[in-house]
């Protein structure tokens, strides 16, 4: 047994509550115009919607997002238009890892000086099979080079899309130079026994699994919270999960069990259209169903077959 | 035995020669100053050498050219630099696929605007599994909003790296409704059986193995030449081959055993840092050694095995 399996209840809740970035944040959705453009007044509506929902904060260009398919003009526009709109910067993460080191310099800098310290940073990801001294300097440059002392940054680990894992070793360089700068990390491999093994390792770190499957065993580990993308669609059941956790309330199995039978019966689709397609219904809004190249919208049938596995839950959007 | 492998030398020889595109291409290395800016100057001498040293044409940021790791602009400007120096436009094949569309679009219409029209493209590689109608879509888009008759489309097939196969379905695809625009593949899977079914299945294509390993049998089978990166370090060596071939001369072989047995021996090492370590070497020039990150510069003892390893061949570069 592990010191963070003894842990017990009470002062693993103060662990994750005291963390300097923790809670339920959703990778948001970002949705498209018709030729595929980025469409900013659904997409601050929905921002300010999962914030109303309870989301304590908003990762901005993961995966969800489908960050890396538009353009840095695109990123840098949303972030700037969501600021504009006055979302607050500090319930903002922002994804700014990208393969060329100038791009991933250029968003970070961007994110930063708009008062967005929090970058959930990929590693660069064209090349595979990297050493860890090539991606400990990727980042130490991006880090040099932005240069603000402010900087929190969050590692992305989604080695099934990335192909590019963080490992330990990278962590451990990295937090040897940069204490004060290494934050985080989101583990979005699915894999419980990575995602404890991190936190057993680097208690100094925020780490956010990458689903609500895995929120409330984090929590007991002395994990941050979890930066899920069913947020989208499920921000108030996560974040009641969280509530009941934090509050050792009698009904957190049950919330907790429900919140993950949601999850399954929308992960059995391609998730960023599935939650598109429930929130397009949930509006009565077709235009949210889009998404962009190379991803194809969800169709009807499987939208059928969704709807009809969440209402057999009896769940439908807030 | 198929209809490519039934063919004589003599036909499949005249069909080699007289494709749109073929020969011997060398996907370009990019040298970079200590900031890891692209050293201009360099590479323009490298393009030249490469050109004097007999390849038919320059692949511009594929793999071999770091290209991930560049920003467009960066891309951009080195191709303008290239064409301002009097390189040929009709003997560059630009890289221009990226995860984004309206990147690769930016791309793809910069190089078209600027006399370049044949271009190699990636799929978008970021998301996995994704369906061939959504990578349709994608190409398609792309095809569509550059709306120039002269583009020519090479597919850029590197699972390896990129995750995202093209597909014979995907081929199939465009193929129907961009007859004019899809022009050729660079086969990088190093997978020779995949580059035969190919080029039986699609004669109209200009089909290029990724590596001199395969040139010969693909010019015996109807492929196009080759795109290979270590036409760096030995363009004469592959340029030889493919002259024998089409001379019909008796040291084809020969020629075609010793090119393959170089290749071997660089290809034992990260091939990247390799072929920059061996051009620094050759120039007497150390820092052509960079590479960018997440790359490492090949160490010290890796090189001097390389070079053992060479001299063993008795090859040194032109």
């Amino acid at each position: 047994m592990t010191q963070a399996e003894r842990k017990p209840d009470a002062s693993a809740r103060a662990g994750a509550l005291t963390r300097p970035i923790h809670g339920v944040w959703s990778p948001t959705l970002v949705p498209v115009h018709e030729d595929f453009s980025i469409d900013v007044e659904r997409f601050i509506a929905h921002a300010r919607w999962l914030l109303a929902q309870g989301c304590h904060g908003l990762a901005l260009f993961g995966t969800t997002s489908e960050a890396n398919s538009f353009s840095l003009q695109e990123r840098m526009a949303l972030l700037e238009a969501a600021l504009a709109a006055g979302i607050d910067p500090d319930r903002l993460m922002v994804g700014t890892g990208c393969c060329a080191l100038t791009d991933s310099e250029r968003l970070t800098r961007h994110a930063v000086d708009n008062g967005c310290k929090m970058v959930l940073m990929l590693p660069p990801f064209y090349y595979k099979g990297v050493s860890d001294r090539g991606l400990y300097r990727s980042y130490a440059q991006v880090i040099d080079r932005v240069g603000d002392d402010e900087l929190r940054v969050l590692f992305y680990h989604f080695p099934r899309l990335s192909g590019v894992p963080i490992t330990v070793g990278l962590i451990e360089l990295l937090l040897a130079d940069y204490p004060s700068v290494i934050a985080g990390l989101k583990d979005s491999s699915g894999d419980w026994s990575n995602t404890a093994d991190l936190i057993e390792r680097f208690p100094e770190m925020c780490i956010f699994p990458g689903s609500e499957r895995y929120l409330l065993d984090g929590l007991r580990h002395g994990g941050a919270g979890c930066i899920t993308a069913t947020a989208n669609v499920n921000p108030s059941g996560a974040r009641g999960v969280w509530d009941a956790w934090a509050s050792g309330s009698n009904d957190l199995e049950a919330r907790n069990d429900r919140m993950i039978q949601v999850r399954t019966a929308i992960e059995a689709y391609p998730p960023i259209p599935a939650q598109k397609f429930l929130i397009a219904r949930h509006r009565n809004d077709p235009a949210w169903r889009r998404v962009r190249p190379p991803l194809l919208d969800l169709d009807d049938r499987q939208g059928a077959e969704l709807l009809e596995s969440l209402a057999k839950l009896d769940f439908t959007l807030d």
